[in-house]
């Protein structure tokens, strides 16, 4: 509703907004009194620039809601991310870096194994390795669906994702996978009539799956649940006025990114470092970037603090490549919490960062949560960022007179 | 919605409110690390006032929204400035001082060159000069339009108020300038039914207008756009069961007083001086007094750093005055910020200070940007001034038992 507003106002301006998001950012001391990942790392760049910014927290979704990288981004790009939600299904697409179509319909795919009878007797199979499990898939591929092209992608073990694409597909469909065993895998139903036609594709696929899959052991059937095409968000372009571009190495990103109507740009390697000269490169070609930084948040998820810490020290050191291109505006903040402590996601505000040339500063010299907490932002939904960076870059005309 | 609930919890009181607005005083450093105006002020009152008060800043409309003075106001008063929108026409009219009543359906006015063909050559009239403008409307305030009041009112330039009064008119009205020259100007269209006889008056006003200035250079026909009526907002006495009276020297800010039910006082002279004289005359009259500034943003639109920190101590030097009528809560803010090295209106969040004898100190000495920050109030929309400051005046009972 806010950032709908925020449209009406939105003027074009010469004037660049970068967006350093460090995955999982937020986090926990390791003993009690002490200091977390961001306060722990040795960071002079970011408190030189924190001095000269205004500092807050980020929500990315309400108090106690953790979310995944999903909401986590979209909210940090301006979107709420309990209006768009993107589906289960949706997700285990974009996580592996396919390259999903606004009028794709996804589901989570999952090996199973089932008695003579039909019976599930193990919804995993096994968990069979991913190896094994992109055989089978490479099997399944074959299968053909009469206007429809199919795509079956390993994720890992007995998980994949499941893809349809072709015309006048609907994401209305009810899972296969009854959730328990000593029963038999259901069949999909549309919830609306709009939906027979991908409900059909989808059964048809089930079957050829069963017979392709018969005699094989652990995993002899397939399930498919949370069917999701991706919502339909306003893009960049259309609501912030914004060329935008994105930097990122994982699939997860680039796909909401995308979804954002961001241009996912190639990068050359798979560092941080590859990702900043991607920035400088195409410094000129766009007037806001989203550049992402995973190895925060998969350090704070295996409970690697002092692998967290490194990792934030890491883009630290690059931060005086970023100010060497002169943005308008930087934020630099995560789209949710990853405490090394917790091994998980999690619910604390995020650490954020707003410098500009227009800013207010609040003069504190530090980029760390009890330090943002003294900041001018505020504990704010993160959905407050997008219009905030853009009143900075003069890209928000007044509003009444 | 929010204050709509406080609606229902409102209580008489025998106790009174004074709200001290100083128009755009937020403001930023003249240079990097330094002070903003009003912290550059020399503000033995307001500061000794702080160490006795609730310190925060206000957002006017929401994160990175720059607001103009009518929203800007409408939000400290309490009204949610999104939903209560105080359309173009509405504000040149209130702009200029004019007592535009609730019925009345107004619009921006500008003249304009069209050639023989009668096609827009020029859409300012060659920006002609107020004096020439001036004579013009004396000529146009000869039409007569059956039934209806017409009032037209120069602006600066080319530029005028134009306002009709009369029963059952309605503002869904579409524009006739067609903002291009190359084109004949547009006729007015009702967007509904009910705005058919609107419509009709305003053609008919046109059509006179084309005639009485036919023949003339540069300015030989005039365009309307952004026709509006007043929104209907709940007043003060309805909704805060306040007896509220306003004292400001501007119409724009007499205008939106007005429309929030206010009674506008008279002031003897032009002064800030006298703006404070005509306090003490009425003080025992009303319950709420809104005292308007307008110096400060004057010079904060026009750059002149050192000219509003001057404005802030000419403020400062009067709070005495104010105490000494011993009010029982005093408010101290603005309506958006002006800082002076922007020149301009801007989004930047707005210093508050609320007194009260129930208030809970926060024995911060000092009224200035960063010293709000650290204050209880937080950095809040402008809209919960007036909850706070009904409550601390205790004219708000208890909400369940």
């Amino acid at each position: 509703m806010e950032n709908d507003f925020t449209r009406r106002l939105v003027v074009p301006a010469e004037t660049r907004i970068a967006m350093i998001i460090m995955d999982g950012l937020g986090g926990l001391p390791r003993e009690p009194g002490g200091k977390t990942e961001l306060e722990t790392a040795c960071t002079p760049n970011l408190d030189a620039l924190a001095s000269r910014s205004a500092l807050g927290l980020t929500v990315p979704a309400g108090p106690g809601i953790t979310v995944g990288s999903g909401p986590g981004h979209l909210a940090i790009f301006g979107y709420d991310p309990i209006q768009y939600e993107i589906g289960r299904g949706a997700l285990e697409a974009l996580g592996v870096d396919f390259e999903l179509g606004v009028d794709d319909v996804a589901a989570r795919g999952n090996f199973c194994t089932l008695d003579k009878a039909g019976i599930i007797v193990d919804r995993r199979a096994g968990r069979l390795p991913t190896d094994a499990a992109c055989e089978l898939l490479d099997v399944l591929q074959t299968i053909k669906i009469d206007g429809l092209e199919l795509f079956l992608r390993p994720v890992k073990e007995h998980r994949f994702a499941f893809v349809m694409r072709g015309p006048g597909l609907v994401d209305a469909l009810t899972d296969t996978d009854p959730q328990k065993t000593g029963v038999r895998p259901l069949t999909v139903q549309a919830l609306q009539p709009s939906a027979e036609a991908a409900a059909r594709a989808a059964n048809r696929f089930l079957e050829e799956a069963r017979c392709l899959l018969a005699g094989r052991q652990p995993a002899n059937m397939v399930m498919l649940r949370g069917f999701a095409s991706l919502p339909r968000i306003p893009t960049f372009a259309e609501r912030y006025g914004l060329h935008a571009a994105a930097i990122a190495l994982h699939g997860m990103y680039r796909g909401v990114a995308r979804l954002a109507g961001m241009e996912v740009l190639p990068i050359c390697g798979q560092t941080l470092e590859a990702e900043f000269a991607t920035l400088e490169e195409c410094w000129h070609d766009f007037d806001f970037f989203y550049l992402h930084i995973k190895q925060t948040d998969t350090c704070g998820e295996s409970g690697n603090f002092d692998g967290k810490v490194k990792a934030i020290e890491e883009v630290d050191a690059l931060i005086p490549r970023l100010l060497s291109l002169d943005p308008d505006v930087i934020f630099v903040g995560g789209d949710h919490s990853s405490p090394a402590v917790l091994q998980s996601h999690s619910w604390h505000p995020v650490p954020a960062l707003l410098f500009g040339k227009h800013i207010r500063p609040d003069g504190i010299p530090e980029f760390g949560e009890h330090a943002c907490l003294r900041g001018s932002l505020g504990v704010v939904p993160a959905t407050h960022i997008m219009p905030l960076a853009l009143a900075n870059a003069g890209r928000i005309t007044k509003y009444g007179a």
